[in-house]
Formats: C-alpha cells, sequence, structure tokens
C-alpha cells in the first residue's frame, strides 16, 4: 500500500514514541543544546591552464573548504582566494579564528549571524561567504531540501553556462575553444592590446555567440565604445567592466551608447554598490566571493531585478562547492559563467553539472554537494 | 537512548524500507503524481467597533478563506478586501475561478506559480495574496519549518505591534485608548478636520508614543508641515500618507522638512513602485493585501532596506491567518501594525498572537496556524 508523507510520517512519530500531532515540529531543530561546530581547511586549486586576464597570469588558487556541523550534519562551504581580490591562505585562516559560530543556538537564524560574520572585519568577502555557503548547505539538509526549493526557483530553468577562453597565443585559443564544443557560448576575456586578434582567431574556428570581459582594461571611452561596436558585429552580446570600476562617470557615458549591454564586475561588489552604480551600467555579475555569499547575493538579485537590471551570475576558480552554491540562483538569471570548477583538475566535491553547456541542478539537499 | 535526527530518520527510513543514504531527498515532495487542489470560502469579518479612517466608515470586512492541499498537507491563506481597494468577495470569486494550480507539479516553485497567478489579471492584489499565503503555509509545512526559520530571521526579535484608534467622539476615543492598555504604540487615524481634537483627547489619557496615519487626508504641504511639527511636539514618531499618493512631488518637499519619518502607504502599493516613489518618502508601510502576499513583500523588504528605507508592516482587517503570514516577516521591519485579527470578533484561526503588547511568533511550521 502506498502511504502518503503524513500518514508515513504519523506512522514513524508514533513507533518512536512521539506525539502524533499533526505539524508540530518534529525534531524541534536548532531549540536542542547542540552548537554549530565550525571547521576549516586550506587548500590549492591547479588550473588545467594557465590563466590569464588583463592584469595577471596564474596556474593556481588559493581556496579554504569549511564545515559547519550541527546535530550530526555537515554543511559545506568554501572561500575563493583569486590573488587581486586581496584575500589569501593567510587572511581567510586568521578572520575564521575569530569566529565563534557557538554563540548561536539556531542555524536558522542566518540574518543574525551572517550579520555577526559581517561585523567582524569590513574585509574578508570571500572568507564570509566560506561561511555563508556552508550555513545554507546545512539548512538545507537540515530542512532536507535543495535551495533552489527553500527559494522557490524552478530547476528546470537554468541557463547555459559560458566558459572562459583566456588570453593567450592564437594557437592555444583555437585549441582552447575547440575543446569548449559542448559549450553554447564562449566568454572572452579582452582588455588588452591583442584583443582584436583574440575575437579574429575565436572567430576563425566558431561562429557561437560570445560574451567579453575587459577587466577594466580600456582606458578611454570613446575606444571603449568604438570596441563594442566591433565586438556587436562580431557576435558578442554581452560585456562586462569595460573601464575602472571607479570611473562611473565614463561607464554612464558608454552605456548610453553602447550596442549591448554592459555589465558592473569589479564596479559591483555587494548590494550597498547596486543604487550607486545602477545608473551606469545594464546590469551587475553577481559572485559568492564579492558578495560574502549566498544572502547578499539573493538580495542584490532581486535588487538588480527591481531596478530593470541584467543579471549575470559569475564564479573564480572554485571547486563545485562554491560552484554548487552559486547555481541555485543560476534558474533567476541572465547569464551564468559558472565554469571555475571546469577549471581545475584537484575537485574535492561532485555537485551541480554543466551537462551539454548548461547548468544542471541535482535534487540533493541544501547545495546539492557530496565529497568526492 | 536520546536519538539524533539523523539516525531517528535513518532508522524510520530503514524501517519503511527506503534505502538510507544520508541527505537523500526523503519524501520526494513534489516529484510524485499529487496535484495540489485549491478551494476557497468567502467569509465577513465583524469589527469589534465602527472603524472610520479619513475616507469611509464600517463594521464588516468582507475576506475569502483559501486553502490549497498537495499530498494530504493543508496550506491556509486570506483575501481580506477592504471596500477601498476596490475588491470584493465578488471579485475575487471571479479571480479564483480562472485559477488553475493542478497544472504545477511541484508546490515549491513559487516563482513559477506567483508569476502565473499575478499575470491572470493586473488587479486582484487581495486574491493573489490569498494564493501566496496558502502556499507559503503549505511549503512550510511540507518541510516542517515555520516561515521565520526558512526566511533566517529571528523569531525574539519581532517588535511591539501599534493598535488603531480609529476617528470616533472624544469619550469613546478615551474609551478605546483605555481597552488598548497592553499596547506600547498607539496608531492614530488623522486626516480630517478633528485631527488636533484627537491627539489632545490622546493625550488626555496616554503619554504613550504614537504613530499617525493622515490616509491622504492633508491637502496642502505647509499645512501637513505645520501639523508635522505639531505632532511631533505630542510624541508622534512616525506618519503615514500625509497627501494624496498621487503628489509625489510634495511628499519629496515635505520629506526634506519634515521631523519625522514620512511613510508611504497608499503611495506604494508593489515592488515597481519603490523605486518611482523612493525619493519622496522616508519609508514604506507594506500589506500583504496591496503586495499580492509573502513573497512580494519579501522583495520590498528587502528593496527598500537596500535603498535605505524605513519599513512599516501593516495589515487590513484581517482574521490571525493573515496577520500570522505578514508576521514572520516583522523581526526585519521597524514599526508593525499587525492588530488586525484584534479589531475583529469571529475570527476563525489561533495563530500570532499579541503578547504585552508584541508580537509573538509560535514555533508552528508554515505561517503558525490552526484552525479554531
Amino acid at each position: 500500500m502506498k502511504q502518503t508523507r503524513k500518514s508515513f510520517l504519523t506512522t514513524s512519530l508514533l513507533a518512536a514514541g512521539y506525539a502524533a500531532l499533526p505539524f508540530k515540529p518534529v525534531f524541534a531543530l536548532g531549540k536542542g543544546s547542540s552548537k554549530m561546530k565550525f571547521r576549516f581547511t586550506p587548500y590549492t586549486l591547479e588550473l588545467r591552464h594557465v590563466f590569464t586576464i588583463a592584469s595577471n597570469s596564474r596556474s593556481t588558487t588559493p581556496v579554504v573548504l569549511t564545515e559547519i556541523e550541527y546535530d550530526g550534519i555537515i554543511g559545506y562551504g568554501e572561500a575563493s582566494m583569486p590573488p587581486y581580490l586581496g584575500e589569501s591562505h593567510q587572511t581567510v585562516t586568521d578572520f575564521y579564528k575569530k569566529v565563534n559560530l557557538e554563540q548561536f543556538n539556531n542555524p536558522f537564524e542566518l540574518e543574525n549571524i551572517l550579520t555577526y560574520i559581517d561585523n567582524i572585519d569590513h574585509k574578508n568577502c570571500a572568507a564570509k561567504a566560506g561561511i555563508d555557503i556552508a550555513l545554507h548547505d546545512l539548512i538545507g539538509k537540515l530542512m532536507n531540501q535543495p535551495l533552489y526549493n527553500i527559494w522557490g526557483f524552478d530547476k528546470t530553468k537554468t541557463p547555459n553556462t559560458t566558459y572562459t577562453i583566456g588570453i593567450d597565443k592564437p594557437d592555444v585559443v583555437r585549441q582552447k575553444v575547440k575543446e569548449a564544443a559542448e559549450f553554447k557560448l564562449l566568454k572572452v576575456k579582452l582588455g588588452r592590446d591583442t584583443d582584436k586578434e583574440m575575437i579574429e582567431t575565436i572567430r576563425s574556428v566558431t561562429d557561437k555567440p560570445l560574451t567579453a570581459d575587459a577587466n577594466q582594461g580600456w582606458k578611454d571611452k570613446q575606444f571603449a565604445l568604438d570596441m563594442l561596436h566591433y565586438l556587436h558585429e562580431k557576435g558578442v552580446v554581452v560585456i562586462e567592466q569595460p573601464m575602472d570600476k571607479d570611473n562611473i562617470d565614463d561607464h554612464a557615458w558608454l552605456k548610453e551608447r553602447s550596442p549591448i549591454p554592459i555589465i558592473a564586475d569589479e564596479g559591483c561588489q555587494r548590494l550597498v554598490d547596486i543604487p550607486r552604480i545602477h545608473h551606469a551600467y545594464h546590469g551587475i555579475n553577481i559572485k559568492l566571493m564579492k558578495s560574502t555569499g549566498l544572502r547578499e547575493a539573493h538580495k542584490m538579485l532581486d535588487l538588480a531585478r527591481a531596478l530593470g537590471m541584467k543579471v549575470m551570475l559569475g564564479c573564480m576558480t572554485e571547486t563545485s562547492c562554491a560552484i554548487s552554491a552559486a547555481s541555485h540562483l543560476s534558474p533567476m538569471v541572465d547569464w551564468a559563467d559558472l565554469d571555475g570548477a571546469l577549471l581545475i583538475s584537484n575537485d574535492v566535491y561532485d555537485g551541480t553539472k554543466v551537462i551539454d553547456g548548461r547548468v544542471t541542478l541535482n535534487d540533493r539537499p541544501g547545495i546539492g554537494v557530496v565529497k568526492k
């Protein structure tokens, strides 16, 4: 006989000696004497290719893997620290040594806990994200639901992800494009004097739509506008951060004239930045390591939408832990750039996958990862 | 032997023949063949006192009580239709006859379902709220968690609620103030030529802080400013909707000069209104019957905060169903005006209570109500 959930629960609870009051919280989560236990482990990601953007090259990324344990359930998190963001194994470790989660009895009180975390220091956005992600994973597991269900999103509406082609020699670029056959959208790193060469090289092997990221590399607004017209003709559909993040006026000038949407990346870190810059960009790139994690990222998504802005969801080089966390927001964004775990050779988690170029959520609770 | 939640679940599942995979969604909610069943019942609330505001008087309020059943679990909701909002038993019933929730397999897909509901007609905000609230109650029960936990709020941070003193003769006003001894804050309805008399009458029996609501009743900005200075001197801490909702410029003028915060009520119905009016008011009054329910109310809360605005959480005359729903947002607001269920004599639900003047959340899942 097929049991309904309710009758099954009731039967189980009666068997266990619980009173069968309908809807009485069954396990009284967060009200017992359990404490949250926080652990962290520095780790170094090995990149499959040396990665070059406008400002630097590198072959590894330091991360710190986190765990928050409560009542026998473990939530996983991650802080990723590409060096240009000013965080490192040392700064994240120093930050985490100041964290005391045992003062909180209820892991569901995210607003309290994450406000406390945010107030420890005004920097350390990636370190904060490492705690936010583990907490979200934990509460998802405690509620036995994937985050996308808790947030009311539709897992079938996930977007294709872009796959990033770093700045490199033409032969290497062509090779990378061929390796990216699965992806429906490629992301091109620009902002150097080789920009047109990069585009021509890619266009010599594929006509897929492209997204572009100048990483503040263009110094002059008229040059930037000329580039945007050129890129538009070449099938680039959106551009990130054409010029210096502090040059808001020139971005506003460019926004009025650009043939394609302009997205703030370095120019928009957190929620508080959006009202300040929203007249100067068509949209924002939300990344958990900038936003301090999922809770503020979700608020940024809602704020951007309320202001009529486009939303891109990005990442650093990260394991499948932080990538999976971000992926639960992806049904609500215009563009996803969640290839971070695909660019490394030593992932330690199995989670959200890219299948046929598309961000593909699984049914596991929380952020949906298991250790490999 | 005390069982942890995990070992208890595992034991129960093994007993029921389920594989004991940790964190595998246990009941596969929303993935079976269950369909959501939607029911509704028109009902008329009887007010304890004839209620007079600037524009009208009345002694009843029509509501429609809703239920959404899924997999044996029932979520409760409510639409409340004070006549000045343009909805009625007839309009809500007509709207609900167009609703087909059976097309959705997963009640967790709030964004999909509520977008469908919103697109049925551009009006009918209260009718939409009746569905939104029942869905939130349902998913809270399916996850076995109160909404405040799902949203990450702290149930101990709920505010005092105001208690509304309608416009009436001095004897009646004094009597109402005495009956309101439990409340730490009283809300005064203004906007007629008896405003100063109302304030003097209240001040003859209490020195409690007051909030005031002019319901668009003042016609001239200089008169409004003079009134605000008078009210400030009389211990009024915040004013709602001094002038006509369409007169944004005069509210902006008043905002620059007012000694107390000015809150948009009639002037701010939904999320889309906030960017349009936020320069003209210090804050907004969020009500579920304006916002189409909890999901948009939550987004309005986040948007208002991101823009640096104050937030008041209000209500219509409602049963404890809609009041309890709203109360889960209350830990995040500056002022709560959730006395709607206290003003009626025929409530049909037991839910969030006002205890010693304070909004007091319970531990039940969903919105936290049971039928009386």
